[in-house]
């Protein structure tokens, strides 16, 4: 399949320069386009803790580099020394959210690839991580295009499609997971319709999917979370597309918080449900969605908007980031090798089967 | 049945005292609870525009009032002066908002009770009027109170309970209608819990119910409109209860957007979803939610939240303020009168056909 590069002409998520690592700071979006250097390992781990790298493809892109940063200063150690300190600081980035399996994905696997090579000497080590880093990185700028062109067959002209949160661009290096499809039928003319859940708490929806789709001049209507059922009621949906943070070796899908409402409002109304990512997101290791742990949130997020509160003081408040989309309501997952349909629990080790998945 | 006014330590919705009429405003809650004297008819006009006094049974009370505003500085006109100017002020409370019924409902009877009475003065007829509006609040007082027992078996001890925007004591002048249920539950001793939707664009439930619930002493957490199927997947919800703007013959439920989602997740997980409302919200002229017209409001509501932009400038957005939910969703409605369940064509007529409903 050729993969010519799509120019969304939006700030890159994250840049790796003159061994630097730059973050778009994705919290300031859309007000302010603030890009910052994360210039050490504790900044690397707030930025990811903090949302200001977020999606689960673009943290682990991140914690990639994030390992570069925290080894820097360590390029005189020797092996063991070097080996042993990266070990602790793969620890420290992994505490830094608990949902996203493509970041212990991506720390194992740079880990893996230090213990492994040759490299004897702290900066040969150094250089060695640096390298697996950008073939990390631009993997997944490939990965989305392949997804991407997987999914396009989805998309018909004069459809109406729904997407929760940010699967987007700014959640990946690329051109996103549950965006990539939207991007590539885009890119071939087609005329249709997106429509992006505001996503509450954080309101990625209405400030980075919104932002995005706009900027690069797709048909993309903003509504709130609880607008959608309405929507598919009047026949306005023809098609979901979502991205994950997990999928379990069921089928069952992790996803942002409202994920499963969309998924059981679709079922309701026989409107499609597509879940995209790469095929790192599928977890064989987790047997189904029950022993996928859900990170919450603090309070705050609910009861408060930039500072201004909107809910009574001392509020008793349920907050949790993510939510578990059972196998059942899933018609099925977009990987960059192929889209993936029930029964999961075969189709999916078949995938890891074959060889062809990591 | 016995009805014991219930103390809810609130302020009031709005009070009648030395011929002036007080309103909590309630776009300055929960930050702050400011009662203004609403000492013109252009003031009761604004509170209602304004939604500083909202809900549709509190609109009709707080209409009733403003008459009686309007007319206070008419009482030495004589009986065909006075009503003349009555009818140009009704007119004019009126067009402060288009769609809500009980504002309609409230003016025509004041009016009515104005043209069919003995009084002969406009002194008589002030008092009168007075009279008349007293009337339509002690009845709305007591049929919140009539919800509230019947509805009020549908509490389990020990369960969660989910409901949306606000139906509480903030929209009525009693104890709400989704949420008098509660408090008589709570009354009597239960221990139970509430989840409150906080309700986007303009987060009446975050702002009020939560408010009213927890300054109530009842146990209730806040969520997003997205969190709630998730809650009721970890068997956290054990039944919904909302309020309505208006119920078709055939049992649809035309109520704040969002409604529909909470009714098919209900649903998906086997959970009951009531609805609640005095009688004169059940319209048997209306055949089918089909029918029922949906106001589309400003974009601002959901580009901003709590008066702070959260979408890209110029954002295309779909806003209904309402959503239609299927009588095949709903479990059944709790009146005043009892609780009616399906087959609603039939059940409704024949609570109209008794005689009972107005």
């Amino acid at each position: 399949m050729a993969l010519q590069p799509l120019n969304l002409s939006l700030p890159p998520t994250l840049e790796w320069r003159d061994d630097t690592l730059y973050l778009l700071d994705q919290t300031r979006l859309p007000q302010a386009c603030v890009v910052e250097a994360a210039d050490s390992v504790e900044a690397v781990w707030r930025a990811i803790h903090e949302l200001r790298v977020r999606g689960a493809p673009a943290i682990g892109v991140a914690a990639a580099y994030g390992l570069c940063v925290a080894m820097q200063g360590e390029q005189s150690a020797s092996r063991d020394t070097f080996l042993a300190r990266l070990e602790q600081h793969a620890a420290y980035l992994d505490s830094a959210r608990p949902t996203a399996v493509n970041l212990r994905w991506a720390l194992d696997r740079m880990l893996a690839h230090a213990r492994g090579g040759a490299a004897q000497t702290g900066a040969t080590l150094y250089a060695a991580l640096v390298a697996e880093a950008e073939r990390i990185h631009r993997e997944d700028i490939e990965l989305c295009m392949r997804i991407g062109e997987q999914g396009r067959v989805l998309i018909a002209a004069g459809s109406g499609v729904l997407t929760h949160c940010n699967a987007g661009a700014l959640a990946t290096t690329g051109i996103g997971t549950a965006t990539a499809p939207l991007y590539c039928a885009h890119r071939d003319g087609l005329a249709f319709r997106v429509y992006a859940d505001e996503t509450r708490p954080l309101l990625q929806g209405a400030r980075l999917t919104a932002y995005e789709l706009k900027q690069a001049g797709l048909d993309v209507t903003l509504i709130t979370d609880s607008m959608a059922p309405a929507l598919m009621a009047q026949g306005l949906i023809d098609l979901v597309i979502v991205g994950t943070d997990r999928v379990a070796a069921n089928g069952d899908v992790a996803n942002k918080i409202g994920t499963l409402g969309v998924a059981i409002a679709a079922k309701h109304f026989g409107i499609p449900f597509y879940v995209a990512c790469p095929s790192s997101t599928l977890d064989l290791r987790t047997a189904s969605g029950a022993d996928i742990v859900i990170e919450e949130r603090g309070a705050d997020e609910v009861t408060q908007l930039a500072g201004r509160r909107v809910a009574p003081e001392g509020m008793k408040v349920r907050n949790p980031a993510f939510d578990v989309t059972p196998h059942a309501l899933v018609t099925g997952i977009v990987t960059e090798l192929g889209i993936v349909r029930a029964p999961f629990e075969a189709t999916l080790a078949a995938l890891f089967a074959n060889g062809v998945a990591a």
